[in-house]
């Protein structure tokens, strides 16, 4: 037995909702009391009851959560491992697969686009942290929508322009960018990928585009920030906590650490219902343990296991009270009509995300791409254009769809899941390659289009009647009208060689 | 051989046209000359002639039939069941497929919507009850068409509007309800479940919400009358007999039993031809048996088979008999265009329920809340819309689809078939279950939306443009370019593992 | 060897081009000098040099086809059959399987939609037979959208319309019919059944309906006349011979022999490419051989083969002479815009067939129903709408059909298809119950709508915006996209019962 | 071994980066120094060092290549073929299954149209050339789009017209044609044919239509000309050099031989990406080698590998200087908006060319018919209709697919795609098939609509409504709703004959 450290044996003897204690990282935890205040439930921790509980943590925990939210008196100290009995684990025939799949995934090379990434991430990611990334609202209507919306949009290109040089930088919020993306927040990073955000912020520093750090981040928020190199720039997501104190510890710290602009999500009071992720069973709690009480139904997903400390009582009258603790530019993000934009620009907000959450809050909300076009005319019409940025996010998969929302005014276009995929199938280096890809189809689009720089973009470039009717359905199928035509073939080649 | 009982043997002998008896629930009954007076036909009877019957007449049946449709001196008294032949069973298996589905039926809790009630249903239940159901007029295009309408509806959600506190209650004919739907009525509960209608009776009572009673229930109307608790409401869903006085009395009695409403239904001058229902055998009558006659066409299913009372006739004349009759607040159900409610407007009626019967009864009729998105507007132009409440029910599957027509204008929106099948399914358990999806639903997406009140649903929260088109079809494809063209493909896994 | 018979070996000798005989119905014909003025080919006769053809000739030769077009001195008398050598035939698993089918045919009452004729149909058929009357022009996108045309107008049904009793009848030409279709003319019957058109006309007479007589039947001219009962009325339909004098006495012949109505087809100066047809290899005459000639490709299938006869020249020039040969009411039958119909009325016509042959002429054609939508306005407008009567057919397969073109203003409604359909899977009863499937359909739409007589029939029952945009597509699918999606489950049934 | 000639061992010895040698067409040729300029790249030349390379060679360089690019003193001379070794080639059952399928092809006789051709061709060509040829950008929508529109156009046909006699003949740039559609360039014949562009030289000959001669063709241009027969015209398309002496070379010479048109590409500064192209591997230069440079990436496929000489600077000022070079009519080719049309009036061009390079270079850019229709209107307000040639290309293949264009108001309809099909799986005579059936099809057409020349063409016989509404969606489907659906059936056949 090692000396000074606690035998596996000993661990285990608390293994009981009277004397819960857990390993992680090798070191011995007493969690007794603090098991009614887990947000991701009791039920969880008491499976790892006297047991090494890393594996469980360690995807969904930033690293400091253990100082910040356990007293010091509970932290036992190391363990010695080789006294601790290995679990068989039992065999999961789908694991199983999926390590088999693993083994034989297309190389990098073979991605030529961004919805390549999330055919292979759908593939190797494991069930429960694909359904939590690729979930969506109710029936999914509206993600899916995000990005068929951009399909309404058609070019209207000029020829005979110089294009010889394209210049696809721009500036948002102050700072100049490659190109006018930004990787919009999304949260557990480490579901995809054992090193979470900070692949997110290494690849943005390599392409120099804007990362926005996520409130709901696998990784503690200084994690991400110690990963910043040379002049990069973060933005910071901000779900606001019930506690305005803890609210205002957070924006003060980041405006510290240098983030250069605070987007306050507005779209998400509750976050929403994810069937795709209730029914994956995922259960474990996210990372960002703000607040406590065990009152949240587990069976809700991780989504829902994740947020109960939002606050839904944020309103217009707390805006004041922002720009009174900060100096960064302050980001309405999630707003969905062009009433609220303009009561945006009154409110002296900076700018808006027009965003549906990435379809994953209210179903049938209209995409992004849309309400910018119900925006930019109205801010037009009054001259307030310059007044504030107008961000849009949801269904970026292709360079076209980011020229379309410049096109109409945007000023930057958001993009989260694709990169999410890309890290998940291929690490660091796939979220190098998505951005490269992208970066190439922007110069190569505004090539043909016949504009050479982003200013050069704007609505005469598009057609947008496809969007005047709004969401027209089809009249439904005649099944027995349908079954009863032969449909017309083609040769038919022969059942044997001619001689 | 019991003292006083009849005989098996006894009984058997009176198998014929000529004489014949049957045994329900221990009881035998000379029915010989009910025969030609039974709706359903004399077939199904004179199967059973001589034989114990319980099991096919107790589903369609209401348990006060034989009182009431069969003279004292044909009930004929207890039987000694011992002494009766068991028939054996011949091997049905589609049934035996059935019931290894329903031993492996997923949990309730596996159900996270209303449209999951149905998979599971559509597996479980009994193909004829199924298909009486789930069927719908013609090509089934406007059953369809009823849920699809409201996907032509987009939200236009506020933002940073305090929505801690969310009120969904309203208030319906002067009754307050808990959320604004209600359990419309439906035929033949006991298809589904063996405790027929009364099932929904409990669920409402659970979740205070307003069940209306059909008249075509399997149980008697004294049976779901006697399972209300408390202050609970209920409505009396009326087909209009062709003699009048039998309709007298089925209101008369229901006003006098408390209930609140009176919706008669004005869409079914006939009952639909629903072939899958047809095309199912169903050939049973229902339990309504108000008039006899055996001239109806036994194959035309269970719709046309319980129907044969109803009055075509009826018509706006007989408005003023209806308010003479009682006291309860008078409803059309059925009405499906503006020129018809500003009608019923004039005509005094105090609701109008714009419906097409769940897609039954005529084919490509419009779905109701395309209609309601025709009379709001006309109903606010003249200032009446106070004078009516307007009631909307076909295809509603998720609170989205309810707070789109509460921002129509809306009074209360109607849920049918979702509540049958979870009944069918899971009994009381599941309605309940249906019903708090529902509430958990409505609760979450009027905070998402942006509204603490019914009262503040609204027409600017939505975008109905998709409803200005009307019904616009797509070009049939051409099948032999479509097949020419090769689609896309992600990257290929390998076929072996990379070593 | 019988007396005065030839032996099947002596016409065997005649086996060549240059001394042909062949067998029909156990008489023999010298067809050497007929051989180049086969419509359909020489080939096709070749095969049965010195043989016995009458299976081959018999399903699309009229008859009087021999009499009319050979000779007397080239009909050579009867064969003693005893002595003709019986081929063996070869096995065609095609054809075993056909045989197989029809011995496993749904019922009769099965049937419960014209759809479910066509369903039937397909499979029982042969598949040449199938393919002539199935086939459209190109891709078939004008004959699906005849039908699906009709998907794009909605009902808005009155209520309380007193509907106990429903009239159907109406008038067309001054015939007074039971109900507002008839019978269509489409070409060569006897492919569907042996006793071909005068199936229809039976069935025209048990359901009071007019028949229109095709040009291009199986049956002889006569034979469909002779077939007429009681006061049965029928109409002539035409292709314009480019031999006049043969166009008079066809219509002269008709008039004399009681026919109510001249339906000139102007949609088909050519008949249409269809490439089912072509590809089934089909390559027979028509029936109606009037004139010869052997230039034309028989590769292209039926249509082609039997109507080199068809003048194009025909014009408006032509009308007045048609006005001079006959008093029978003259109809236009394939007009397709409203300028022609306007020409119509001012040209004399008494009526016009809007229709597009059924899908089978001009591809991207527009729906007669939708072309009636144009014209009808336009000569209410005019005050024109009592000055012509106005037909149309092409897709109707419903009640509710008929009763869309009706409330648009068509005087009748044709059908063609659907009964050949019901005639080749069923015979007599077939078609008997597939109009009587309509009836029944009719009468309860016609309640569900509220009107009592077709009089009552206008366009305020129902909704056209649907047709108003036009033929609008969907851009294609993003395939990488839509494979990448995850679609939503049910929840999913256990794999073991539960205990 | 044969005097003078070189041994196959001695050619093997210089197999290296170093000192490079290759055998072409039985010729040694020393491409050491010229490694590093191939366009293609050294890796595919590399895998020939020191061996024959003729079969790689030939499909995808013009014969004249290696005597213009490759010094004399390269040119090593003849090799003694007998002494070279064979290798065997390892066996690749992709190619033995298409192989196989080859054995099995449909005759020609059963393709019936220009989609049928595509179908044979997709499963007879080579992988990589199939890519090559069917690939579009990003996800094909424009691609198919193309196609797709002429859905939205419907015909408005006239009757009683006198069609007996049609005259289809049109004039283009002064060129006579006996049909409104010429064979517009499309690059690397040789991948679908071995004797490449030469064989759609001679079918346009025999069918009296223009064809327009690529610069990226497998044939050199001179063996294209050369193929040239009697009176037949060509057109030059050019790819503009960066290098304008070499673009002024081709010009001169081009019309120097004859050459009727100058069609300049300006929708292709840059070629697209091709992601079917890339992934199929295809890494081969084409055989324009204009430019060297080896800093293209390879993976790119074809499109890129060959086009790296393409001036992306060229710019309307360049259009007085091709007009000062040629007295060639000018044409842009691939202009995509009204704007750009009347810019062109303004420069004097001759004509244009609405088109999207086959869906090859910008992702949802408008088809060429959608443009024209944008156009034909502004051009006649501005009475300029006659000032300029508009040309379409883009998804043709039905002859009302050309009349629709001429309706619209085209001079005349490129095809390009269709013809390589049909070269690839029938060489020559599949062109002729392919053009005759345009000419069966489109006579008809004209009859069918009413029209017996090309002048007879105008906008009242078409509906074009369709196109107004711009590129709208249909909602993404509710999967959960469609799936618990019960679609209705047909008729089930028996399990067993009836007896």
């Amino acid at each position: 037995m090692s000396e000074g450290k606690l035998t596996g044996a000993k661990v285990a003897e608390h293994n009981s909702k009277d004397s819960c204690w857990v390993i992680v990282h090798g070191k011995a935890y007493d969690v007794t009391e603090f098991l009614p205040e887990h947000p991701g439930g009791q039920k969880i921790i008491l499976k790892y009851a006297g047991k090494d509980a890393t594996e469980e943590f360690e995807p969904i925990h930033p690293p400091d959560t253990l100082d910040k939210f356990l007293d010091q008196s509970k932290h036992l100290g190391p363990v010695d491992m080789a006294t601790v009995e290995q679990e068989e684990k039992e065999f999961d025939p789908e694991e199983a697969d999926r390590q088999e799949r693993i083994s034989r995934m297309p190389s990098l090379e073979a991605c030529y686009n961004l919805m390549d990434f999330e055919a292979v991430a759908r593939q190797v990611m494991k069930k429960t942290a694909w359904a939590y990334y690729s979930s969506g609202a109710d029936d999914e209507i509206t993600m899916r929508e995000n990005h068929a919306a951009f399909h309404k949009i058609w070019f209207r290109p000029r020829i005979l322009v110089d294009v010889e040089h394209i210049d696809m930088s721009t500036t948002m919020l102050g700072t100049k960018c490659s190109i006018p993306f930004y990787v919009t927040a999304t949260a557990l990073g480490k579901l995809g990928h054992p090193e979470g955000e900070v692949v997110l912020t290494k690849a943005s520093h390599q392409h120099n585009v804007v990362q926005m750090i996520p409130t709901l981040a696998s990784c503690s928020f200084d994690e991400i920030l110690d990963a910043k190199q040379g002049d990069q720039v973060q933005w910071l997501q901000l779900y606001v906590n019930k506690d305005r104190e803890i609210t205002r510890k957070i924006v003060e710290h980041a405006e510290k650490r240098g983030c250069k602009g605070l987007f306050i999500t507005v779209d998400a009071p509750q976050l929403g219902r994810r069937e795709k992720d209730m029914r994956s069973k995922f259960s474990d709690p996210g990372s960002n343990v703000q607040s406590g009480g065990d009152n949240i139904d587990r069976s809700q997903g991780a989504a829902r296991a994740i947020s109960s400390f939002i606050d839904p009582a944020l309103s217009w009258k707390d805006i004041p009270w922002f720009k009174s603790i900060t100096n960064m530019p302050i980001v309405l993000k999630g707003v969905q009509c062009v009433e609220d934009v303009l009561r945006a620009v009154e409110a002296g907000c900076d700018g808006v995300v027009l965003s549906n959450h990435g379809g994953r809050q209210l179903e049938t909300a209209r995409s992004g791409i849309e309400v910018l076009a119900e925006v930019m005319p109205a801010l037009r019409e009054r001259g307030w254009e310059k007044r504030i940025e107008v961000f849009v996010d949801g269904g970026v998969r292709r360079a076209t769809d980011i020229i379309k929302a410049l096109c109409l005014g945007a000023t930057g276009i958001g993009i989260g899941r694709p990169f999410l995929y890309a890290m998940s199938a291929y690490g660091l280096d796939g979220v190098d390659r998505a951005m490269q890809l992208l970066k190439d189809e922007m110069e190569m689009n505004m090539r043909l289009i016949g504009a050479t720089s982003v200013a050069e973009l704007n609505p005469s470039l598009i057609d947008t009647r496809g969007l005047l009717g709004g969401h027209s359905g089809v009249v439904p199928s005649d099944t027995l009208g349908l079954r009863a035509y032969d449909p017309l073939e083609a040769p038919r080649f022969n059942e044997k060689p001619k001689l």
